[in-house]
């Protein structure tokens, strides 16, 4: 991947302002909306079925985030879907906890089937609970067994790639390494910081960037999400090399959006660090 | 309008504590919650029908805003909107993406036409929306056909001042440049900053701000919500003038709250730009 | 109390990183995971009934936060009681905003009665609602007829003494001072600061704590809240500590995160400041 994909992919985002419309757990939708504020979308929320029709048309994109479903987010969801569908927004899907319920499991894998599923965006503890793969999952963190390494990283690599051809989604794995894949190639992204997992709400607010970098970077999709990751991690980075003395998961969770805000395509393609797979 | 008349509103919410019903959207709760206590007020929110007619009945305000409505919330909305008004509490309504579905459009229209609302808070395309006239509506953003400019600052000053007269509400327009309006008089606002619309939540915070200071200056309204949004506009200011080099809309996000709890009357009436229009 | 059990009970629950299911309202939600994962459990949010008895099943402990209670979210609070009842995880019930409405004073009486609640923790209003004692509860905050001071010490504690001796669960009453007793014991615990009132959440926050306390120290319930309770006053000390001159409640509940995040065993045991009572 060339270097200038990544900037451009931000600018392009910066440059259209893409609405995303977000049916999202209501744990994380704040940080979520100001999340997609910093990258340069523009976030609305909706999760009602009499709603979601009307608002997803006026929009680019779709995050369906199972984080906290119920019922009638679950009918919101397959009421976006088919609207966004129709329209060739950019659906992205976040299993949250898939794996942890049957329901969860199911919902996400429903939606993966019945809709045109641009990107998938989870842990890979939700993403194999997605691909119907054995996978126990640990609430909504990855299960110790499931942790892409650098050993595994081939066989994750593939694993992704396959859910990528057989869903015909980009699928976005995000951990330690994050792997970032469609049916033909593989990408490895060692950005981030483990202080992303000591606050609630990292892997949402990148899903939900995602959409934004999918809805401004409809010719190069892969590339756009590769840039969304990457972007993340380095703000995740950034926040992480301003903690002081005195800082804890509240203050890094106020540098991590501002570290996003404050991204540039430059930055970005100095700092991220991108690995192709063979 | 006298400069003591802005002091006095907030003194008058910062030394009775007006608690105020919020049945709002689930993205930006938590902002309201803590604006309001910053503002000097004390938030309950319940959107449950079988709670909110005795919630509301502890309250002096409730603000309706249809954020992420749905059917319940809708429900609880004219429940606890129909004992508010027989208590003759100060409702204040957020018409929040109205324009941008019907079914917004619709509920708004409806809690306009059958409560005593109190104040109207929104921006021009959602006001414009809710009095019916046409307009489209960018989701949760104004569509820059309908920005407030000094250009058309006469003109939007009468449509407010028409909704006022028709609705028998105060009209609070906020944009760029402020108009809050009743049927006889119209003021403009010129505080504020750029970065409040990098945040989600700026408009909803000032909402339920609004309500505070509608229960706490029952005799002078009008002036009080000019008070609130300037107020709000300050503390805007203030939070941008605190941004350093690495700060984003995170830290802005914190900063608005801070500068409106470490807002008080002589700053504000220092710091208000108020302008009565013709 | 010896000290040791203090600090024991905070590092038992950075050792095992408890798993909680919070049923808890939409308005602090975000701050109750971020203050879970900044004492060193982990949360996962569920509240739909087909989704919280698989949820629950995977956790060590269960929060029942009737806030922002709905039908909905009842009838999942009962469905996921009496999965985690069976499976003898930690229960804890906050019953916010009990005495201001029926339903939440019927909710919140029907969980204790039902369950198995190991922990209680609310505000003196709530908690003599929830006893059945008259109370008129000023909303979400403490009514100022209740608040317990250094002269209706003995009989608080005493009343809790009773509550817990009633309902099988240690109760933990939480304002200017803190009472924390079971049927045997009562302890005062002096730590805090007024700002934690100038928030919104401080009280649901230090529910999930307590909850990650109880499951962590399941051979030394009432010492754990203890610490649990005395842990986040000092984290609200420190947090007050560190307040500047431009700072509000926006920051200071940053750094409410940030001090719990950073408390360790030692600074536990220096700064608690509890008292067993007679």
């Amino acid at each position: 991947m060339e270097p200038f994909a990544l900037k451009n992919a931000l600018e392009n985002v910066r440059n259209t302002t893409p609405l995303v419309h977000c049916i999202t757990n209501y744990v994380t939708v704040n940080d979520c909306a100001n999340a997609l504020l910093a990258s340069g979308g523009s976030p609305i929320m909706s999760d009602e079925p009499a709603d979601v029709a009307d608002i997803t048309a006026i929009c680019g994109g779709l995050v369906l985030n199972i984080g906290t479903l119920n019922a009638r987010s679950i009918e919101a969801m397959h009421v976006a879907g088919a609207r966004a569908a129709e329209l060739g927004h950019a659906i992205v899907l976040d299993p949250v906890g898939a794996g942890a319920s049957a329901l969860r499991t199911d919902t996400a894998g429903e939606l993966l089937d019945e809709l045109p599923v641009r990107v998938v965006r989870g842990n890979m503890s939700e993403v194999k609970a997605l691909a119907g793969a054995s996978a126990a999952t640990r609430g909504v963190d990855v299960n110790p067994d499931d942790v892409v390494t650098e050993e595994n990283l081939a066989a994750s690599a593939a694993f992704a790639r396959d859910l990528a051809a057989r869903s015909g989604a980009v699928v976005a794995v995000t951990g330690a390494i994050d792997i970032v894949a469609d049916a033909d190639r593989a990408f490895a992204i060692r950005n981030g910081s483990p202080l992303m997992g000591h606050i609630t709400g990292a892997g949402c607010m990148l899903t939900c960037v995602c959409a934004a970098f999918a809805v401004a970077n409809p010719q190069a999709l892969l590339e756009s999400q590769v840039a969304a990751v990457a972007g993340m991690g380095l703000a995740g980075q950034q926040a992480a090399g301003r903690m002081g003395g005195m800082d804890g998961n509240g203050s890094f969770r106020t540098y991590l959006l501002d570290a996003l805000y404050r991204l540039n395509g430059d930055a970005l393609e100095a700092g991220a660090k991108v690995e192709e797979l063979a």
